[in-house]
């Protein structure tokens, strides 16, 4: 394992291996065998996809048949949750595999960047990117990022050789459509922007086909305004809503594709997910969380159980159900262990490596799972059972504390229905109990997401 | 074909057929030619089993391995329905292909038989069995009939050469299990139950392997009580509800495993249906309809809309996603169909063959679909629309008159959030005047579900 080698680092030891290896083995075969330490990995993260919008996640109209046959080959995963309800929070997560607590990217006032923002990510942050740059791997961010648009906070001065995507929301003006640090189309059109997108990431896994690459490829859609490709507009059963989601499957399936014709399929691990549930709010041009309770902007099931795939052929046992509880802040950990890189010391990750759950089907084994909105605990998960301090119905909706506070059986009941706190109330007791061994790991960090670009400036 | 031979004349047609190829052809060869005219047929027929409660429909927690490989290899219907949203009416559309308003199995009094009842389906009425006794079938019952417990009313009486089942819901007094017209357990021990019934399907299969056989397997549950065997009891994160759909999963599986062991599964059209919806007000005893409204007792999509998977190796193209609108009053035109039967012509049918969907995956063109509610229309579907004129929550809930009438377009609201009939009173005037030209065609048949064995008498 190379751990820490910056890039040439890696190519230089790869180049002596070769050379090291041609009498006995012939290149191809030490460059075949070479492949299984440093998996190339792909992050396809949609934007406000519910649980219940994929056809095999139960969607009556919705036609998936990319993304179905993906969960297919691969794992399908039915306990897998975002670390936030919204865009920004969820996004810092993922990247860093911290909760947003631990890092500024949550607010009680502002709860997410907007193009009026002075905040981003924070440069003592190390990105899943700036870890595997550090440790060899190329590097590329397409689509929406919305962790900071300024300068400092871009892909680009967070760990990814390069950047092509809408900095934040696709319904936050002036729109621009930016290429590493440069305005490059303003408005966007975002009619072909799925489609410009998939070029991009096609473009970059072609490129890098030869070497160790991470691509986050984070879809701006089905966040409304709604835009499809005339390929796909008015096609769906669906509507609109359909035709777009129906399009990001289509575009996962160019993925998919591209890897096995270049060969690469069984040394590429592509996981699927979204960064929160459907916005309930936007009618039909938003999606549905299927069985789940609540949508986007909400600790309620719905808000934050998300539908999620992962792929590897060849390793990962076809048709897998998962039903382990899995969050997106394990998605660090795991790039980091199939990379092969040691998880830095000097700092709490709220994730654990997924590697021998998709290698071996090994259980995950999750204590807890905290539902933060802001920087307030509303729910907490320990097991089957559910424990909602705080509940809000959606996004824009009014805040109502618990008290006493509810409890549910997520296994027996997933669409939490039944409030069973009366009867188990050491099972509320000892949940808790654990928030306070939690809160006393949490420094929180001053929030980014309130700080503004002084008017006279242009954003 | 062989339009309405007896058995007899069947058998003896099959021993010239093969008699007379023994010279150009060796007789398996001709048998396995023959093979595809007469398909064996099997109707798995579940009790309260909602939209929800299938991995391949959504379910995060309750394994179901042999639905999902079932689906896989062959068709699932996303947008299949019941002839009501109660039992009774539900299995007595299902066997006769007809409407239950149209052979008085339904009342606005009494929802569905009792012990007590002295009716059942009526003996004018044609039955999947008798017609398909008629042209040479096998034809078994194992389960839940509730068309009748008076001998008379019985399935022996109705077409099957035998019967093996509790004659009406799990939850009735004084539960017992009969054998043909005879009881042979009081009350019956439910636990075992589910095996029981498989085994006598698998006994039926394996003794007609040779002949072309209907059989009609209507489990019991997962209508409460709730029991498994010990084999599945306490295995599933979902709880009792779980162990026992997960044994009606193994029972799948049992059945397609048995025909692919007998080399008959490529002969053999299998459908898995509901009768019904979840029954919501049971708490964590009951089902999901998933994302959709409502569930038993209902005229919401819940009520009627039910998880289907039809298979058929070798015909059916492997992981094909129907969204037709199709009922389970297809299935009796369907079964005749593939027989090579020809549909009595004296009465009104409400269904039509899915042969050509099934086998080159032609549109199922249904005009409309009504949802019943004893002997009143309280919805009607048409395309993507659905006119409400009365709704009701659940089994034991109030009726609610819609004055005007609600209009839905499921296709982009599969979960009935948003009335928009203030925005298309064209349809809403189109589909009123549908149902008046449906009424014309209706007699209603008088109500066989009111009637009372004297309390003198033993049921």
């Amino acid at each position: 394992m190379h751990d820490y080698l910056t890039r040439r680092d890696y190519l230089k030891a790869a180049g002596l291996t070769l050379a090291a290896c041609t009498v006995s083995l012939p290149a191809t075969a030490a460059a075949a065998q070479a492949k299984p330490t440093m998996p190339n990995m792909i992050v396809i993260f949609t934007d406000d996809l519910g649980y219940g919008d994929l056809s095999s996640f139960g969607h009556p109209t919705i036609r998936t048949p990319n993304l179905d046959r993906m969960a297919a080959e691969g794992m399908k995963l039915t306990q897998f949750y975002t670390a936030s309800a919204v865009c920004t929070p969820s996004r810092a997560g993922l990247m860093t595999g911290r909760l947003p607590i631990r890092n500024g990217m949550c607010s009680d006032k502002r709860r997410v960047l907007f193009p009026d923002s002075a905040g981003g990510l924070p440069k003592t942050e190390i990105t899943i990117a700036t870890a595997l740059k550090k440790h060899g791997y190329a590097t590329s961010c397409v689509g929406k990022w919305h962790l900071g648009h300024l300068p400092e906070f871009m892909p680009t001065n967070h760990g990814f050789d390069e950047y092509f995507g809408i900095p934040y929301s696709n319904d936050m003006k002036p729109s621009p459509l930016v290429k590493n640090l440069e305005t490059i189309e303003e408005p966007v059109d975002q009619h072909t922007l799925t489609k410009r997108y998939t070029a991009q990431a096609e473009r970059f896994i072609t490129a890098n086909k030869d070497k160790p690459f991470f691509l986050y490829f984070a879809h701006s859609f089905p966040h409304v305004p709604l835009f499809a490709s005339k390929d796909f507009e008015g096609k769906s059963p669906r509507g609109l809503y359909g035709d777009v989601v129906e399009e990001l499957d289509w575009s996962v399936g160019r993925i998919l594709e591209t890897l096995k014709k270049l060969n690469i399929d069984k040394n590429t691990v592509v996981f699927f997910t979204s960064d929160n549930g459907p916005w309930l709010t936007c009618n039909i041009r938003g999606g549905s969380a299927g069985l789940l309770r609540g949508g986007k902007g909400s600790t309620w099931e719905g808000g934050m159980r998300v539908p999620t795939v992962a792929w590897w052929p060849g390793t990962i046992k076809p048709a897998t159900i998962n039903t382990d509880i899995t969050s997106t802040v394990d998605i660090f950990p795991t790039c980091l262990d199939l990379a092969g890189a040691a998880m830095p010391t000097d700092r709490i990750y709220d994730g654990f490596s997924l590697k021998e759950t998709l290698v071996s089907g090994t259980k995950a084994e999750r204590e807890l799972l905290f539902y933060y909105r802001g920087t307030k605990i509303y729910a907490v998960r320990k097991g089957p059972w559910k424990l909602h301090f705080i509940t809000q119905a959606g996004y824009r909706d009014k805040p109502h504390k618990q008290d006493p506070p509810m409890l549910f059986h997520l296994d027996h009941d997933p669409s939490e229905k039944y409030n069973i706190a009366a009867k188990h109330p050491d099972v509320v007791e000892e949940i808790i109990a654990d928030v306070e061994k939690h809160k006393a790991t949490v420094k929180p960090f001053p929030t980014q997401l309130e700080k503004r670009i002084p008017k006279n400036k242009k954003g």
